[in-house]
This record gives C-alpha cells, structure tokens and sequence, in this order.
C-alpha cells in the first residue's frame, strides 16, 4: 500500500544518443545498475519506488552545466540527488529520466570567518560543515533531522530546532551557484550581507526543489558559538499546557535559542531508540545561548512561564555530551518513531501555523489521533509554529492507509484555515502538491508555473514537482 | 546639469479611449493637473523631473485591479508611488504613462499582536505604523531615513539602521498582496513564520521596484520594545579607527541594535541642521537593546574594543529624549547634508561590502574624494558592511558632475571587486543600472529579465527600470 500519486508520471524515453553523450562525458560515474538506480529511486516518503533510467555523479559545476546541455537537448528529466534524505517524494524520478547525484562533490570551498560565511559544494552536508569549521568558533545552525546535504536544504528551504533563533534556509543562504535548464552557470548573489541590486535571483532558488536549476555550490552564514550554551527538559502532564506555556514563551519575546515539543509517544520512542529515560509525558525541550549571564535571565525567565503552564519539573542538562545525547535523540525522532511499529511504512506531515493558532491546531489534531488505527508521535519546532505527525501504517492496510489520509487532509485544512502553510520546512514534493491551490490561490500559482515555464521551458528539470506542468 | 539617463525613454501615447475608461473609474482621482504631475514627476535622485501624463488615487486593491486590466489593455505604462522618498529615480515614468499614487491607502488594516504580526496597505508609513502600534508594546524596526510607506520599501527592500540587528525588508516581509499586470490579485504567502509550500513569490516582489507587479498590501513581521535601551556616542581622530572597531566588534558576536558611522562633514552638518553639539570628528553611534543587563553587558563589551582602536569617549545618551533627537538628527543625515551647499544637487551612493573589505573600502574612497572640487558626506550602516556617500554638486557645472561620476563608478567597482554590491539599500532606479551586469554576470540578467517577461510580457510595469527590456 502506498501513497497515490497525483503528478504527472508518464516516463519519456531516453534517447540512445543522449546516453552516449552522457557517458562520453561521466565515463564510469554514469551508470545503469539495477542496485545504483534502486538506491536512487527510493526515499523516505510514502510514495513506491520509482527508479531513474540512468544515475550520473558530477564531480564539478562546469561538469553539470555540460550534462543540463546534454539533457535539454534530448529532453530528458533530470533529478538533482544530494544526501536522499527529503520526506516527501522529491527525489523520485517519476517521469523517468536521470538522477544526477552531487553527493561527490563535498569540498568546502571558501572559509570567510571573518565575514561569518562559508561556500561549499553542494554535496557538503550539515554535519561535515560543522566538523571542518569546528576550530573557527563558528557554526552553521540549520539542523534538518538527517544528515542532509546543503544543496538539498537549500532546495527544500530546510530548517530545523534552531530555526526559532537562527532562520531557515531562506534566511541563511547568501548566494548559490546554479546550473540553469540550459546549461549556464549562474551566481545568484554576492557576499555583501544585504543588497538591493534587482530581482533576488537567491531566495527564487531557494525552496524550488530542483525545478528552477540545479544548486552546485551554497554560500550560507555562519555563527559565533555561544559563550554559553544550557539546556532543559521539561514534562506536562497535557500537550495543551506544553503547548500553551510555547506560546506565552513566544509572546514574551524571550530568545530561546531552541524549543521543541514531543508527545509521550515519541519520548518513549526516543527512550527506546536512543536510551534514554525521559519521563514518557508531553514534554518540552529548550536551549539557551549567549553570555552565561543572559543564559541565566532567559532560562530562569522560561521557567517561571512554564511553571505556571503547570511543568512537572524543569531539568537541567548541563554537561555538553548530555545535551549531545538529547539533541541526537531529538534528531533521531524520526527514526525512533518507526521503531514503535516495526515492518511499518511511514506517512509524515508537517504544518505550521501564526503562534496563536498552535494551540488548537495541535489540540484538535491529537483528538483526531486519538481514534487512529494505528500508533503516531507528534513532535514539533513548536516556536515557529511548526509541527509534524509521524504516523505509522501497517502497508498491507488499505483501511490505516486511508485514515491517515483522512487525517493528513484534516490537518492541512486546519492550517490552512488558521492562515498557516501545508508545509513548514519539508517541502511539497508529491505528498503536498494538492494543497498547493487551495493554500496560495489559482492566480498566485499561475505566476509559480509562468516563473517555471521562463527557467525551465522544456520542463527537464525535477518534472512533475511542486505542480502539474 | 543632471545625470544622464541609461535608460529607453521613449515616451509611449496613451490612447484617449484608455483616458477614459480610467476616468470612469477613478472619477476626481485621476489628474492630468502640471501641479499634480510635476509632484509625482519629482524625485531626491539627481536625475531632471520627468512628468507622468496622469495620476491616479487608489483606494483599494480591487481599484488597482482594475486600473492594470486598462493599462494592461492599452499598454500603457504603470509607474506606482507611494511617498516619493527614493533616490534611485525609481518613480520616474521615463515612457511616459500613469503614475498610481497608493499613499491614500494608508490603513491599517490587521494587527496580530499575539503573533507578533500587522497586515497593512501600502500606503501606510513606517512612522505612521509605529504610532498606531505603540500601545501594544511593539514596533517595527526597518527604518531608512525618510518616512517611508512600506510598499515602496518592500518594492526597494529598503532597510536602515537597525538592519543589523533586525533585518531589512527581505527579513521582516512575511506576505504582500500584489496586482499583477494583468489585474490578477494575489496573496503571495500566509502568516505562518516559515513555510516551504513552493516558489517564494513574496521575495521575489520584494525589491522587485514595481516592475513586477503593484503591492497593494504588506504583513510584516513586529518586535517587543526592548525591556532596555542604551545609546552612546563614540569620536575617534581617524575615519579608519572607527571602521576597523565596528569590523572587531562584529566579529566578536556582539548583538549591537544599531551602529552607524558619521564623517566629520556628516557630524558637521548633522549638528548644523538638529542643533546639535557633537564633536566634529569620525564618529560611531551605538544602540543596544536587551534586558537591563544585557544592554549593560554589550556596551561593555564595545566600550573595550573602541578604547582598543584609540576611541576619544563614550558619551551616553541615556535619556529616551536624547536618543531621540541623536536618531532623528542621523536620519536627517540625507537632508542636513544638501544643506551643506545651498543650491546644490545631490548624487547619492550607496554600495555594501563583506565586513572584511569595509576597512578598506571606505579608506580608499576617502582618498578619492579629498581630491574632489566638491563638498561631501560619509555615512554608514556600516555594522552591516553598508555605507553611503553624499556628494553635494554645483548643478552647473559640468566637470563637478564628471567627478562625482567618476568617484561613484571607482566606488562601486571597489565594492563589486571585493564580492559586494552596487546598491544596500537604495535600489538600482536608473543610477545603478549600468552596473548591474558586472555585479551578476549576463546570464543572472537574462535569468532576471526572463522572470521580467513572465510576469509583465507587455512591459506596462515601471517599464525602462532595473534594466532594458
């Protein structure tokens, strides 16, 4: 039992001369294995696995612009490929044609600490970024729950638990380079920390899933490590009182550097899975950062809200390698969750909504849960308003299929009305792009698909995304 | 003397039959009056007015709507204006046309405290917006020296002195509505903080100019007043002592809300025009917001790294009255400045580097402008890379125009030299259009104009801005 797939999937054939010319151009890095194409044609999504008809790995910008040259002539899809982490359908080639895996081309290219920012190659992820800069000072915050490549964040406009104090994607990308459809090597901006010099060519690509351009190389800020860093942990004996004591925190303005909610399903997921002993209740988890005195102000201020939301306890993890344990536990959710039900097929959503409106949303979504026929965790970056529901389907049961569908659409639509989005930091990818209309509008979405049409005319890139051609 | 025009500026006839249908639907609020026309016909840019055939007062999006469909239909230009504060010649109806003037659109319409949220129309200023939200303990930060509407400085992604702590316009615009060419009214995204739900259409309106469609509305993201505020005044012998402080002092992380460079001709007339008695030296006027002791904590902070650079003092404003009147004399800097050379005309620029090529950048304009046969200002947002040069020109004469030309184009290939842009914040208008090439090479332009096509294919919108059609 899978998802159904509401985008076009017609494959189109590849013809036998762009193949040659593409292997004239990769040599061995092209290939048509069954293992290399099912490792391509698979993701976390609900969706089957669709399989690319050939996978190419590029080892340079010049190289890809080269093969967009190739795959524009003949017409062929191309699907951009980065760490295969994104959970909503992105990477599967549904109408064929070739994944063009950027996972080699991991070098950091240009370290500015001075300046605070960094470029890289597309294939460098979060966690390799962060262990090459460690003795700078500096780091890059956008923390997705997998290890995902910066080009496939910047694709997706990823954030993460730090998104709260740090921005997403959106805000952290300076500049990128971009291989267009047909194959022109484009620098979308300069380094400058603002600029006013025409259309802002950065933030169009960023959030395009692959369907504007193909992301080579990211120019993203970076941060001072904090002076000082704690951390907390934070029961309830309801969702509501966590949710509620967020959004006063919110309202307050304290700079909590990281807060996040999970349900007692998915902290007794993350006891299992990361051992851990957390109590198995609602719970919050917050960090601080900044001068050990403004740590101390912010957390004692947090406290005194949650306390009166009715927090069991307020425990410190003050030790670095316990707040490690915690945040990979945290990152580790996902994976966690689909341990509750082993053999199970995972559907995932993802909304996020005005801070005033997580309360009910999340509210009235645990009470649609409540009757599911199968188990669910509910975690969230619940300071930007974000949350999502992991929900864990038996794949033979057309019937648990079907209500996660039904819960999935409620969801979406309670969003939606609240004036929120369908995704907050996933993407749409398949799994969302039925949405699309009803959240942004037909006219709205007609300037989407104009813009797609001007980039990408022969619709080569990532086909069948975000929209129906 | 004026500067010369890059520009097509052939005048395109409105047809009698267009004239009509925009009075039948405008009535009084469409003008063909000289003095209603030379008004919108006049900008701060050193560019000669030149007049629009008519302006329209808008009062509602639908109005807009409607009026693009005509002009959309006769191909006739728009130009939109909101308080005709730009310096870029961004208003100019260079083909001739309509201007629609939006400042009569000038509610509030929703304010979202919880969610820390306001939706507004486009007229409204950025003064006129922080009156009306005073009581509710928030404000909104973006402030470039005029008072602004905040269509136009969503249009210019405008931003001021506290971009450095708060961001500018591309930061803190969560959704525009927007009249497209074709009088379709879109919403380009939902108050919901973060949202990856497809292409980011609200960034590509903003700094978009009004060539890409007409912001009729603007949400945008609010702050709480800061529990604490301080401000102190910092004088040092030398223009390079003060850059190379702010350069150490962001590098360190220090979380300052404003800092703002003055020359000694800046500060000179800066206390001629606000009665001011600040020492005429290179200056830096800081402003930290926080809690008590934060404030105390970054003050501190800076205090030792400006005595480091050979500081004079560290004067504080500690009252609100005395802050007050410091900021209003610093957005004034524009206007005390022409009163420098009574009579003159000014040509303004405004480039922004990467911190690491501030020093520099500013030290080797200031050798070029001791040469220059005219009186000038340097100031800067220069926590943010940022700074400005205001040139105060004999409008007769030929060769003082020359120079100031000549020092801008050096300026500006300094700064795109060292990875930074022609423009911070001002825009590109007509002034710096002849740059934009070299800032992003030809195939970003061509990305650019072929989003241009897609959204405007009769060129109706601020036709002759930005770059050729």
């Amino acid at each position: 039992m899978n998802a159904p797939l509401h985008a076009d999937t017609l494959r189109r054939p590849i013809p036998a001369a762009c193949l040659d010319e593409l292997r004239a151009l990769f040599g061995d890095r092209l290939s048509v294995a069954q293992a290399v194409r099912e490792h391509h044609g698979h993701d976390e999504s609900p969706y089957p696995d669709i399989l690319p008809d050939a996978v190419a790995f590029a080892l340079s910008t010049e190289e890809v612009a080269a093969f967009a040259r190739i795959c524009n002539q003949y017409r062929v899809p191309v699907v951009p490929y980065g760490a295969g982490s994104s959970l909503e359908g992105h990477l599967l080639p549904v109408q064929g044609g070739i994944t063009l895996d950027l996972s080699r081309m991991n070098a950091v290219l240009t370290l500015n600490a001075e300046d605070f920012t960094v470029t890289v190659q597309a294939g460098v992820t979060r966690k390799q970024l962060n262990e090459e800069i460690r003795d700078t000072g500096l780091f890059f915050p956008v923390d997705p729950g997998a290890d995902a490549s910066l080009g496939g964040m910047a694709a997706t406009r990823a954030s993460g638990t730090n998104a709260v104090r740090y921005g997403t994607m959106r805000e952290n990308v300076l500049s990128l380079t971009v291989v267009t459809a047909d194959g022109r090597i484009v620098r979308t901006a300069r380094r400058a920390p603002k600029s006013s010099a025409g259309y802002d060519l950065t933030r169009i690509f960023v959030g395009s899933e692959g369907t504007l351009g193909i992301i080579t190389e990211v120019t993203v800020k970076l941060y001072p490590q904090p002076e000082a860093v704690s951390a907390a942990v934070c029961n309830f004996s309801t969702l509501g009182d966590a949710v509620d004591s967020v959004i006063e925190i919110m309202q307050m303005g304290i700079p909590v550097a990281r807060v996040e909610f999970m349900d007692e399903h998915a902290v007794r997921s993350v006891n299992l899975h990361s051992k851990l002993s957390l109590r198995e209740t609602p719970l919050l988890v917050f960090e601080f950062h900044g001068s050990a005195a403004a740590v101390q102000e912010h957390a004692q201020a947090v406290q005194d809200i949650v306390r009166e939301h009715g927090a069991m306890d307020f425990d410190w993890a003050e030790r670095p390698e316990d707040r490690s344990r915690l945040w990979a536990a945290r990152h580790n959710a996902y994976f966690a969750g689909l341990q509750l039900r082993p053999g199970c097929r995972a559907s995932t959503t993802d909304v996020c909504v005005p801070i005033s409106a997580l309360a009910d949303c999340v509210r009235e979504t645990a009470r649609d849960l409540a009757d599911a026929p199968f188990p669910f965790t509910i975690v969230g970056h619940v300071g930007d308003g974000n949350f999502h529901v992991l929900m864990l389907l038996d794949p033979d049961s057309a019937e648990e299929w079907q209500a996660s569908e039904r819960i999935n659409h409620a969801l979406v639509r309670r969003a939606i009305a609240a004036d929120g989005t369908c995704t907050g930091e996933h993407g749409v990818g398949l799994h969302k792009m039925q949405f699309l209309e009803e959240e942004h509008g037909a006219d709205a979405l007609a300037l989407m698909r104009s813009l797609k049409h001007a980039f990408d005319p022969n619709n080569i890139l990532n086909p069948g995304k975000i929209f129906a051609w």
